[in-house]
C-alpha cells in the first residue's frame, strides 16, 4: 500500500520567497501552496486528480503551521467538518445496503468503527498521507511515530487500546471534504476513493468490542461485581479493575483516563480467560460466540 | 403550510382482510401498506412521488404499531438511521457553502439547530406529516398534541425549552432516508425536498442560544457565581438557579431534567433582565449584541 517515500513536505513552498515575507504580503485566508511534486504525490495516494490544487494545500494545513496564527488563516478545519459529514453519510449508506436486515444499533456500531479516530488515522498511516501534513506543533511528530509503531499490533482495530492522534483522522476527513467539493459533490467518486483507502472496511465479522463494555457485560451475565476504579487517576494515572472485590488487573496511561480504563479492562479480560484456560485473548467478533459467554457456560472461572 | 385535513391513517389498511389475519399469513418483515390515498397525501406534502410506495409505509411505521412485536417486523428505524446521516451531510454542505468564512464551531451549531429533534419535529407538525404516523404507543398522541400546542410560542426554535417527541423527528428522517433510496441516492433532489419542508432554515441571524449556556456565560463575564441546583430533582423534579447564593428562579418538568434546567435558566435570565430594566426576553441571535453583554455594560444588574 505504501507509495514511494517522498521528502517531508512540512516546509516546502512552491517558490523561493521566504515564508514570513509571503505571509506579510498575502491577504488573510491565503494558504501557502505545497509544492507541485507533493500535490502530485498526494493525488497519487488518493487516486484522485484535483482541478483546484489549492484544496490539497488547505486540507493538509494544521493551525500550528501558521504560528504566529492570524485571524482568517485557513486551516483544514472547515474541510474536515464537511468531510466528516460526507464520510458518515457514505459509510452509513454502505452499511445499510450491505446488511439488509440489521437493526440500527449494530448498524451504528459498524459505521462508527469505520469512521472513528483510530480507523481514519490508520488510513492516513497505511497510505503515508501523514507525511504531507504541515504543522509546527511541538510534540506531534513524536505522538504520530508512537502511534505508527503500536498500530501494527492490531489487525483491524484496537477497540479503545490505542490513542490515535486526532490530526491524522482530521486530514483524512479534510481530504475527503476537498474531493467532495472539487468533484462538485460527486458522492460516488468520493466513496470510490475512500473505499480504496480504507480497505478492508470493518465488517460485522471483524467488528470487535471495547474491553470495558465486554467486561461490564461479563459482570452482568455472571452475577459478578465488576468495579473499574479510577480513583488512582489523580495520584498515579492508574485504573484498577476489581471483580467481586479482588484486584484482577491495572493499567496506566498518563494522557487519557479512557485509554487506561480500556487497557485495564483488556488486561482483566485476558487474566479471566487465562484463569479459565482459554488462550484466545482477542475480543469477540460481531457474530462469533463471545469468549466470556463460553467462560460463563464452562463454569471454569473461579476467582 | 398545512394541507387539507386527512382522515387519521393509523388504522387504515389497503384491503379488507383483518390485520391479525394479514400478519399471520405475512412473512417476517412484511409491512402492512398504508392506503393509496394516504400515500398520495404524503407524497403531496413532501413534493415527491415514490417509485416504491412500500417505502412510505415503512417510513411511517413505529415499532408499537405491530404490538405484539415479532422479530423481523419492519419499522422506520433503519430508514431513520440512513436519513439522519444524509440530512446531516446535506445541511453541513449548505451551511459550509453559505458561510464561506465561518469556523467549524459555529458551523456545527448552525447545523445542529437545523437537524435537531425540535427542528425536525417542527417540520413534521408544520406540514401535518405526524398525522400519518402509525403507532399504538399509549401516551404518544397526547404528547404530540401538547408539543403542537406549545410550538407556536417560538418562532424558530425554543433552544431547549420544549420537549419534542422523538418520534416526530424520526419520521422526518425516515422519509428523507426513503426518498434518498427511492431516488437512487439523488442528493440534490433530497436537498430540494428538505429545503422546502424546513423553510425557513435557521440562519446565523436567527440562531438562538441555550439558556443554560447563556446563563453560565453571564456568570463568567460578570464574575458572579451561578449555580444550577438539580438536587431537588429526585424529590420534586425541580431545578433551582442561584446567583451569588440568592435563589433567582426555579422550574419543574417531570419528564426530563435537561428541559427543567433550561426552563429554570430561562426564567433566571428573564428575571435578571427585568431587574436591569430590559423588556426583551428572547435569547440573543447569533450576530446581534447579547442581552447579557448589555446587562453587563449597563451595570444595572444588582442582586
Amino acid at each position: 500500500m505504501d507509495p514511494q517515500p517522498q521528502p517531508p513536505a512540512a516546509d516546502s513552498d512552491s517558490d523561493a520567497m521566504p515564508r514570513e515575507q509571503q505571509r506579510e504580503e498575502a491577504p488573510p485566508g491565503y494558504v501557502p501552496p505545497i509544492s507541485p511534486e507533493d500535490v502530485a504525490a498526494v493525488e497519487a495516494l488518493l487516486g484522485y486528480e484535483f482541478k483546484d490544487k489549492s484544496l490539497v494545500s488547505e486540507a493538509l494545513t494544521h493551525g500550528s503551521f501558521y504560528l504566529p496564527y492570524r485571524s482568517g488563516d485557513s486551516t483544514y478545519e472547515r474541510l474536515e467538518y464537511l468531510g466528516d459529514a460526507v464520510l458518515t453519510c457514505l459509510v452509513s449508506r454502505d452499511v445499510f445496503l450491505t446488511y439488509r436486515d440489521l437493526p440500527p444499533g449494530p448498524l451504528t456500531r459498524l459505521r462508527a468503527a469505520n469512521v472513528d479516530k483510530e480507523k481514519l488515522a490508520r488510513v492516513a498511516v497505511d497510505h503515508g498521507i501523514h507525511r504531507f501534513l504541515r504543522h509546527k506543533a511541538p510534540k506531534l511528530d513524536e505522538q504520530i511515530a508512537d502511534f505508527v509503531k503500536e498500530l501494527c499490533q492490531y489487525e483491524y482495530h484496537s477497540n479503545g487500546l490505542l490513542d490515535a492522534p486526532k490530526v491524522l483522522s482530521d486530514i483524512v476527513e479534510s481530504l475527503i471534504g476537498a474531493i467532495y467539493l472539487d468533484s462538485k459533490h460527486n458522492q460516488e467518486l468520493v466513496w470510490q476513493v475512500f473505499r480504496n483507502l480504507a480497505d478492508p472496511l470493518i465488517s460485522l465479522e471483524t467488528l470487535g468490542r471495547h474491553p470495558v463494555s465486554e467486561l461490564l457485560e461479563f459482570g452482568q451475565k455472571t452475577g459478578r461485581t465488576v468495579d473499574i476504579f479510577k480513583d488512582g487517576w489523580v495520584k498515579d494515572t492508574k485504573v484498577d479493575v476489581f471483580v467481586d472485590g479482588v484486584l484482577v488487573a491495572s493499567a496506566t496511561y498518563a494522557q487519557k483516563k479512557e485509554i487506561a480504563s480500556n487497557r485495564a479492562a483488556k488486561a482483566a479480560l485476558d487474566k479471566l480467560k487465562e484463569m479459565s484456560g482459554q488462550s484466545d485473548v482477542q475480543s469477540a467478533p460481531g457474530e462469533a460466540p463471545e469468549p466470556l459467554d463460553e467462560l460463563d457456560r464452562s463454569g471454569a472461572l473461579q476467582l
